[in-house]
């Protein structure tokens, strides 16, 4: 008997220091995730920290992607501005140009692109803006992968580039029974308990549903499931996850490999 | 009867604004010179600037190289500052691959590399830094030359790295007899008359000699003539060097043709 | 027969440089303003431009104010920003302790805050981040006027916070017949016939009227006329306004005489 | 019988945090020491931070100094930079300025100026430095001590400006026999053991002497003792320094109440 065997990604963010700063367990949800997205020094990340996450990585099999940001090191990249389309075309090739180069030192090739912060959050709403970071990923001309938020403006951007789009969703938060993210503004909408939010992941991964907040179960089928790293609890939350999907059979396998 | 035609580079700064500021005119300049040192965003150098730089160069046939500095916008990069030989290549490779994304997508090779400031009068006499540069001109795997100062240390470094080395006379400066620069404290270090420095330069492309301080005739015998663009009169210059290095039958072309 | 002389405050932005970067005739504009709107490193300026703009500036008997910013400086501090209003008190306090310290070492006192660019905009239609910067504005302690648009959210917030507001008027601008500002997106927004400009000015300044887009002439007592020192042009414009007013009788002084 | 209370200040840095980046145990330290370093924007702290640190030191009677530094996020400020005096002063000037700000507003005297990192240590050994360091401290006019390395340039320096200077050791390193530091290259430079720190700073405190590397007794009055706070092992120390000089009879005072 034939038996095929469900494959999903897991994504994290990661190099989030700055010269003297850290922040987060880069080893500790490592050995969780198997795609990295690595700040390029917009909204964290220095050149130095940089090539250490892109070994780090590579140390663990774990793909690389680019986590393009606003010029923003104050804010850490979280608050709204209104850059041009343009701008935003321009910043991400930077950054993607930037990381790019030490991927490339170190043999390893880039994966992905996915915005962070008040750019995701922006250019998931906007065309333009979505538009302009496909359009980034499109001319770095490496086949790079849009990782952005499922039912968002990024799909359309990236399917108008010729790009290929990876849905991601979050083991932990509530989702409405259109899809669509429960506002955080809103009770509910992060799930604290693992154990509730690892059911889900297992539920969205091989039925393709999920309980929306109204108790519907609608189709939501997402290439790869996002988890932090940046407290004790996330990394654990992330270790209960990729256990417990691997033992409903599930293998945790980069973007590039399932897609 | 074979007329074998004597050929060099002319290079010049390019893309020193930085958001709503200019500085020097890059046309102007662009107009006399084969090769273009972009500055990268530490010095000098926002994204879209270094877009519109790679693109104005493209447009005039000018290769591209990257003007990589100390992360310093507000000293512009002149500054000393004791950064490890480490903390150099990761900045170098940093700027390479940023610039590098601009070039990819207009369709321009990466001629060059140029330290900016105080990194090139450091690395200039700093063997770690020179080959801290030169391996990250290496390691970017793009045949990349090193472009810098003649008989300093970055020659050396850059045989030991495997890359090509191209030495830079500048138009505007006094030499001593050893070859050496004499020192900007010095009266009469900076040459101010444009004929002048235009018959020296002419001197050193087709006799291979220079007029040291002292009078003595010293063999040199550049790659290519450093010029400046931030001025009518430094622009004047360059447009003065490169007629009279034409009259006297001598082609101007980027160094990937000339080494 | 007694004769009262009418005053008004001409304003503009000053010591706009950073680094080795310079922008606009800031000798050029003094001749004209009575109050200078000083960069203070958030969107240009940096400490050493700042103290030598503050020693043009009482050389010239001009009156220094604090040209408050969002931390922009790829951007000119010209984007908004979603900064919460306490982030954007403490920027306004620490933009504002800054320049006080170059003011304080010259015997110069502190006379006015203008919110500037993206700030500026956002904050005359938003309630709370006018109320945070008239309380950076109290909270200093020296008796800082508000500079802002005339008819604006900054009004309310100066006088809830106990402190005195000046509203500015645009010789170069189109008014609405509400007293607002012509959008810049609407034909004949911006007004760049000199004579024109000049003679609305002296009609607001000496009959405290405007005529609006309609034809319609509205009530409008500025209390500080904005001009602009970034081109030629506008430094010809604040002279030709500066003489002409004069030529009606009007005294041009700052802010803190005025009011 | 009289008894003369010894009193000594204790000092150490804080509000080292940047945006959403923290450093070191604030709230741990401020519970030992008596003055603090105030961090100011230029090798940490945003405005955001440097109010709530200086109200957290006002919550505990803690002194505020500031805590002047180099532009160096990248570097955390311990990068030598070849910045000129005039600039140093300029820096020091708008970081003086914009810390006051904070305090102005909560009732809270500046107490100190104390440069950091790579300032600190090319201040202590270059006179024009440690000179307009003080020029900076003497101009912003608010009777401000000079704190820095007990023999260095800062003494010198201080009183040509008329500055009151107090001289800083370290519970944590060795001395050499002429009062210097012994320097960080060499094995034993950084003592490690807590107690033996202690017993060492309870010596230089009650008997005005400390053990040299060579075993002689040399005079050494320091005015502060400096501790950290960046690591649990710091904090400890810093307690038990404490505890030792109190049961030593020994009040730890801010430099004001001790100078």
């Amino acid at each position: 008997m034939l038996r095929v065997s469900i494959r999903i990604d897991m994504n994290s963010d990661l190099g989030e220091g700055f010269g003297a700063w850290s922040m987060g367990d880069d080893k500790g949800v490592l050995s969780s995730v198997s795609s990295a997205n690595v700040a390029c020094g917009y909204h964290a990340g220095d050149p130095s920290i940089m090539r250490e996450t892109v070994k780090l990585c590579a140390s663990k099999g774990v793909a690389v992607g680019v986590h393009v940001s606003y010029p923003d090191l104050m804010g850490f990249g979280r608050r709204n501005m209104t850059c041009s389309p343009q701008e935003v075309y321009d910043y991400c090739l930077y950054q993607i140009g930037a990381l790019n180069a030490f991927c490339c030192t170190q043999g390893v090739e880039l994966q992905h692109v996915k915005p962070h912060g008040a750019l995701y959050n922006q250019a998931a709403r906007d065309k333009k803006l979505a538009d302009a970071i496909a359009a980034a990923a499109r001319d770095s001309g490496d086949g790079l992968i849009l990782l952005g938020l499922a039912g968002s403006e990024f799909e359309p951007a990236a399917k108008a580039a010729g790009v290929k789009f990876a849905a991601e969703a979050f083991a932990d938060r509530a989702y409405l029974n259109d899809g669509s993210l429960m506002p955080r503004s809103r009770e509910g909408a992060v799930i604290h308990d693992a154990d509730l939010a690892t059911r889900r992941v297992v539920q969205m991964v091989t039925k393709g549903t999920v309980t929306a907040e109204d108790g519907s179960q609608i189709q939501f089928r997402p290439d790869s499931i996002c988890l932090h790293g940046d407290t004790k609890e996330a990394v654990d939350m992330a270790e209960a996850v990729r256990r417990a999907l691997e033992e409903a059979g599930v293998e945790i396998r980069p973007l590039r490999e399932t897609m």
